[in-house]
């Protein structure tokens, strides 16, 4: 074994693999891997996003699917290394349909290399390629036309008849970040399509959150497909210019952009295969008829805005922190935030620079993450200037997040955690001390798997953590608000706060509400849960899923479809997302394999 | 010689000069040059754009300059390459006060390798990098801060602070690319600079232009800076699509871009070592008070219209190419376009398409350069996606390019348009027998030496060329338009003409002429005509000025600089400019070596 290179050794296997695969030998091809092992497929092998866990579950989806996918040309990407025991590899590969990249972690058994983890991911269509590089367009037609159309005529024209005169095969009802990127990709492959956004302009959704708001994940981490923000961005983008990149970004990408466009309501015509959205547009009903419909509202559903005795007789301004319009008006007076996860913290550290008494109820226990410790202990190998200088751009970053299979990621994570415990003491030891209830999750793995599991329960602190634990914002934990009165409100344990501010750091309900409200509650239900893992930990109920419930992949609800998560999930995913409707935009051939079952309605 | 590697035959060069140099051995270096050799300088050594051509030339400017500059740290960047003879090596090096990049191409002689061309430019200065990569700022200030404004305030701040409040240290007149690009590198350098442009919007100046214009150089020679285009774009861009990068590009970059704004007189305050300049900002006057001014207002200076007996009685449409608004509203009619370089050959095309009955009247020769050939044979190594593909992308193309001295380059180009000729020869068959009068420039060295030398006299076929073979477009060649009759133009060969529509693609006038009238004739005068080469080929009067005259350096008036040309100029250029520029913000030292002296006025 040890007089082999990695890639030797990697290689032997793509071949013994490949060879297998090509005689349909699945019982041989599954023997190749480890008892401990997971297959991680992007769309290449099953039409779906899954993960086969074990050795009988790849079997069977080989026997499911290995003579439609026809898969070959297994080939080495780059030379494969090896660190603590474990051979890492890049390769590419194709389908019958499809060209596609994977990786691979093998370990070394008394059998032989044998695969711990296998990702294989679509990139392309085979004769559906964008036409980007050498492939694309002239732009100038040379040569004499008679009749001919510039550019900017064929833009205008396709902007009025889309939607009228013609139908998008696709609408996207949401214009932020998600659907913008996923729009971009379904513009370079030719697929017609719309996004509908409420606000006026793209970019609307950021612009109008609270006026301190940068993101919190750092720059390498965020950039939108094609076209990497400039190398001089900041570490953590203002919220005003990410609005802007995202107008500008729609414009160039030439997306079909409806903004003040609101959905008011979805059906699906069974006969027609076809869907009805009405929808308003800056006041003009339109009545849409795209094949595919995908929602792009962000991760999370409506605002939960609690239901609290007494609410109506405030006199103060009350509203859920999505509607928190900035400290200004509130110098000098008095201010209690409901909640203790990032739009908390961030809101009451802005009141307080601004002069506000600022008071955080907490109800539950938080997990904070130092932004500084989370970049260098967490992100930093994948995702920073030096995993770039290293030869890591976020498109390679992205590819290895994948590759590690959600059953056990939390085992990566858990030791990076362990090791913010120790660099951050200091800060948890006072936080502590002030009474804040803190957490890293139930078994320890941090905020990633937090938010995977439940899309909650975590502040990245930039600052906030020390005004919480130096008193100067106040702190009220083990609590909740009972009553609200007409200056003042009074917690569980008695105390009664005096107000002139209330802002509901609350949280967000399910993204199905939305399907609830827009298609059916039936449909909604049929869909089911959406976001988490079935983990099994809190707010994340089982059975295992494997993957993210309903993201980026068929639903239970024939041609509709889910798409969100932060910049880093709408950049990687929308590449499989816009893949699985290309193909069927151009009436290929995709069987879904193993649809996942809904276990959970909400 | 022969046992020695490319490398380290440029590496024991390379030596041998930083030790003469560290010596101030200034005869000891230049005797590290050959007889026929060229130091071209980009800044780094002579604060200055300008070549010393011969062993005499160098020794004076390494006499004059050498202690100033303290060069040092030569290193070759990357493996050296030999071809033909000739070593072909990269390096960086630098000087007290900066860091640059070189390129050396070495001979084999009898006394050992000598330098026949050398190229040094400045990269950056000491102490001023952008702040980009790793230098990148936060973004989100972490911690706590009393006060704190947000990115929006800021920039708002800014937005109205600049130019009222506070004055910009440079002002740019013009906002078409050369002028946004310029402002991009200089909000990068932390410069307070204002650019100030008449058209509403920045993309303006190309939405304004006739419809059918696409950029006639390929994509990758079009690149501005910090944000190559997406690898979709079209290899020759649409006016209007370029106009929309140019506006988004403009916002993103953060640039303070004037709109609607007139630039109606500058005055230079000799005592206060400024300019005062009065705008015309949306109506309202303004008077700006910036230390630098440049002029950005294109290649070219006002429309040449050429005044022609009885054009008063003329009942159709007259109108500069400028002025073209494109074929739609004279189908069926008659046309006559007079001249034949680029903008004739566009319009008349157009025309033809729609349904005109076109005649070009062709006053004098002009080349005629087949757009694939031109891309395959002249750009194709350097810029396109072969090129991108073999690690030359645009920043080491505009490298490779200025790395060739004025005084040699029509040797570089001579054998590709003798290729052209004979690749092409049927098409300039046809062209000569339809009467087309064809040239390759004086010396045969083709379209960029033209465009170097007078900045005209040439057409990139994208089409045309074709319709005036065949005799779609009907060509007067020969001829001038002697009168203009109410309904008809009358030809010096004595042809009359009808006419519905007098199109005058006679090009533009010398770029100093904009001086004159913003400033005054005396400081047109002192700063001479600008532009070309000294030549002494048609329209390129000598003496001889190895670079071009006035552009992106010192020119004879304090404090006032003068930017432009293509797309690949703009961007490559206006790094040096910019570096210029923000050495003297900073009060750098900054002598001039050799200020170009004037040897024509206009």
């Amino acid at each position: 074994m040890s007089d082999k290179t990695p890639s030797q050794r990697a290689q032997d296997w793509l071949s013994g693999f490949e060879n297998a695969l090509s005689q349909g030998q699945t019982a041989q091809a599954t023997a190749l891997f480890d008892t401990d092992c997971y297959w991680r497929d992007l769309v290449s092998f099953t039409w779906n996003i899954c993960t086969q866990e074990g050795q009988n579950a790849i079997e069977a989806m080989l026997q499911a699917r290995l003579a439609d996918v026809q898969p070959s040309n297994f080939a080495l990407e780059g030379e494969a290394t090896e660190a603590d025991g474990v051979v890492d590899a890049w390769f590419t590969f194709e389908t019958g349909v499809s060209r596609g990249r994977g990786h691979l972690r093998l370990k070394a058994t008394a059998q032989g290399d044998r695969a711990w983890t296998l990702l294989t991911t679509m990139t392309e269509l085979k004769g559906f390629e964008e036409k980007k590089g050498s492939r694309r367009i002239k732009g100038a037609e040379h040569g004499a036309q008679v009749g001919r159309k510039s550019w900017l005529e064929r833009r205008q024209d396709e902007e009025a008849r889309l939607g009228y005169d013609e139908q998008p095969h696709v609408l996207i009802v949401g214009g932020g970040q998600g659907g913008i990127m996923l729009a971009a990709r379904l513009r370079r492959l030719g697929v017609p399509t719309i996004v509908v956004e409420r606000n006026e302009k793209a970019g609307d959704s950021w612009r109008k959150r609270y006026k301190t708001l940068c993101l919190h994940d750092p720059v390498w981490y965020d950039h939108l497909p094609y076209m990497p923000f400039p190398d001089d961005w900041p570490v953590f983008a203002p919220k005003d210019k990410v609005g802007d990149w995202l107008e500008m970004y729609t414009k160039v990408m030439e997306i079909n952009y409806w903004g003040s466009t609101t959905a008011k309501k979805a059906t699906f015509n069974e006969a027609k295969g076809e869907w009805e959205v009405v929808v308003d547009r800056a006041g003009q009903e339109v009545v849409l008829r795209p094949k595919e419909l995908v929602f792009a509202l962000g991760v999370s559903g409506y605002a939960n805005v609690p239901k609290i005795a007494g609410a109506d007789s405030f006199l103060g301004d009350q509203h859920h922190s999505s509607k928190h319009p900035g400290p200004e008006a509130y110098k000098g007076k008095k201010a209690v935030v409901l909640g203790s996860n990032n739009s908390a913290h961030d809101i009451c550290a802005a009141l307080w620079e601004n002069g506000v008494d600022v008071t955080m109820v907490q109800r539950s226990s938080t997990h904070i993450a130092p932004s500084e410790s989370l970049m260098e202990l967490a992100l930093g190998g994948l995702y920073s200037e030096e995993a770039v200088q290293s030869g890591i751009d976020h498109h390679k970053a992205d590819l290895v997040f994948a590759s590690v299979p959600y059953q056990i990621m939390h085992t990566f994570h858990i030791p990076v955690y362990d090791e913010m415990k120790k660099r951050d003491a200091d800060l948890y030891g006072r936080l502590e001390k002030a009474g804040f209830m803190l957490d890293f999750g139930d078994d320890g793995s941090g905020l990633f798997m937090k938010y995977l599991r439940r899309g909650s329960g975590y502040y990245i602190d930039v600052g906030a953590s020390e005004l919480v634990a130096n008193g100067s914002v106040k702190l009220k934990s083990h609590n909740n608000i009972e009553r609200i009165n007409p200056k003042s409100v009074t917690l569980t344990d008695g105390t009664e706060l005096e107000a002139d501010l209330l802002v509901y750091a609350t949280g967000y309900g399910s993204m199905n509400h939305w399907l609830a409200d827009l298609i059916s509650p039936e449909v909604a239900d049929r869909v089911g849960k959406v976001w988490g893992l079935g983990s099994g930990t809190t707010k994340d109920p089982g059975p295992w899923e494997g993957e993210l419930r309903n993201m980026w992949k068929p639903t239970q609800q024939k041609q509709l479809w889910i798409h969100g998560g932060n910049l880093h999930q709408s950049r990687h995913y929308s590449q499989f997302l816009s893949l699985q409707l290309k193909a069927r935009y151009e009436g290929l051939d995709t069987p879904v394999y193993k649809p996942a079952p809904v276990h959970h309605l909400r």
